[in-house]
């Protein structure tokens, strides 16, 4: 008999988020039942409302920033026992049987990952994190650390280790000079993150607004993409730049950031196709790269990592009535620097 | 006293080349004369002597893949003596002082190394290798060991290097499967190298046309990329794609045939901007990435590597009559499959 709970959904390509409930299978012999204690807001999660990638179904229930602790075991579980704090990312399985699933790159999968909400499973799609329980594999569970709180844990399955992964395969550490383009719901765990590594980072914003935040969140310098002079006076300086903005980015500009061997990293994905001059890659043997979240043994290491170095999001905790206003805030940027559903409150 | 030496010479952008005289300079204690044997055709002297990069100086003596003999040496010369077999690759000087000049990787100097032609230095434009002799400092000087023939040496100068340093960087090698887009000058080298390297080799050519001559060069496979089936087969398939086509691709399609952390570089440069889907990166973690020649260590490396492995370039050897019809077979990719000049012959 599945259980049912409570959730938020969205009816409609842009319509609101009403409450409502959903079904959630009983557990199986790997499956773990979790208590959601938070769910993160990402950015994805809009865009999937709005349809704005198509293909979305309705009802829609978003959410792959999931902290919560668990509630029940399967017969079979190893991993994890009632009680522990644990959480879930992007994806809930995988083929686990192309050669990305077997070197733990299942995001990567060939078969395609099944994502926590709007994937196909069991001939249905998936419900994500805006609800009170979820029942996942406990290969595709992730054990947060005590010394991070659930809240601030939410959103390090999807924003932390968005970062984590690029600036780890990159080598961002002691001796390295790393920007991060835009400081927003990713930007500001890439500085984090970055800074915790040993890096030198530096900011690029459009603008100087939050030059303390990103001061105080470890940068060490922090420029104004809206000044042309900031890319002169940054031409050749950097080893890695992460770009968390979505909008089109003039490429060449960020490109004659790097140094030799240097690489710019997208994590955001704009519609418009990129451009840039094969010079601009050509100079500096430079790289032009892509990177997605990461694989579960990775996203456990990231947490690890951050409870090591005393990491969370930063975070603007809200009830389920306020997902639509949080979703025109996030928008319009207007957040510092991540949504968190109270899913007590939802 | 500079000493007049014949050239060819063309007087405009798309003129002509004609017999004419240039002067080399006194050799200064650490400079080196050589008695030019071979200079390659490469297709940028197709490009400078055109106009179509802009700012070409004339008249302009092109040849920037050089293999000769020593003549003469300066006083403080200690890396060659007459007689020696040597070469000269795309530069004749840097600026020694920067970052990328003491990495050894003078192909990036931050000042803009000097160009072997069509560069300033002492105050007006260097002349090329399409010339009786060249006066280079013995730093910008390479080695060709015994066992290529000068040649088959000359065009390693630059396509050889062009092709080795990307296999290199990127790790072309055993348990490696590497492409080749494109069999002319620069892709018949690469498939020798790639091979020579241990890399499984696949040629991308449009068509099937010249599948003999890649498989007897080292290639493993040979697929035609007017065939859209090309692009379902292998998708996934490589570690490292090296385009050697300067026309525009659908990078989306390349792109798609990269495994997880696959990169694929351009050492042509379209003049058209580059485009492709952030996705396309995004998926498999893949780099799209740009690399010039190579530096004066890695390139006597590769001509040591080249040496060891009994490797020259397959060239078609001409007088200086035929450089206008060469120029025209080239545009044509009607060579087999690099254009040689005798210079007894210029």
């Amino acid at each position: 008999m599945p259980t049912t709970v409570t959730a938020r959904a969205t009816a409609s390509a842009g319509g609101s988020f009403e409450r409502t409930t959903i079904e959630r299978r009983d557990v199986r012999p790997h499956d773990v039942r979790i208590e959601i204690a938070y769910a993160g807001i990402c950015h994805s999660d809009i865009h999937t409302a709005r349809d704005e990638w198509g293909a979305a179904n309705y009802p829609l229930v978003p959410g792959h920033e999931i902290a919560g602790t668990v509630a029940e075991v399967g017969s079979e579980v190893t991993k994890y026992k009632v009680g522990d704090r644990v959480g879930v990312g992007c994806f809930v399985d995988s083929c686990r049987e192309c050669e990305n699933c077997k070197a733990g790159e299942e995001q990567y999968c060939l078969k395609g990952e099944t994502g926590t909400y709007g994937g196909m499973q069991d001939g249905k799609p998936t419900d994500g994190g805006y609800s009170e329980q979820i029942v996942v594999d406990e290969n595709y569970v992730l054990g947060i650390p005590e010394g991070i709180e659930l809240d601030a844990a939410a959103p390090l399955l999807c924003a932390g280790i968005t970062l984590y992964s690029p600036l780890k395969h990159w080598g961002a550490g002691p001796g390295k000079k790393v920007a991060i383009v835009g400081l927003g719901g990713l930007g500001h765990m890439g500085v984090k993150i970055a800074a915790a590594l040993g890096a030198e980072v530096t900011v690029l914003s459009q603008s100087l607004k939050k030059q303390e935040d990103g001061l105080r969140l470890g940068a060490q310098h922090y420029y104004a993409t809206s000044d042309p002079e900031t890319f002169e006076k940054l031409a050749g300086e950097f080893d890695l730049i992460v770009n968390t903005v979505s909008a089109t980015l003039d490429l060449d500009a960020y490109l004659g950031l790097l140094r030799v061997n240097g690489t710019l990293v997208e994590v955001g994905a704009p519609e418009e196709p990129m451009k840039e001059a094969a010079f601009s890659l050509i100079q500096n043997r430079r790289s032009l790269a892509g990177s997605k979240i990461g694989g579960i043994r990775e996203t456990q290491e990231m947490l690890d990592f951050c409870a090591e170095h005393g990491l969370g999001a930063e975070v603007e905790v809200i009830g389920g009535d306020q997902i639509d206003e949080a979703y025109e805030r996030v928008v319009a940027s207007d957040v510092r620097y991540r949504f968190v559903i109270d899913i007590a409150q939802l």
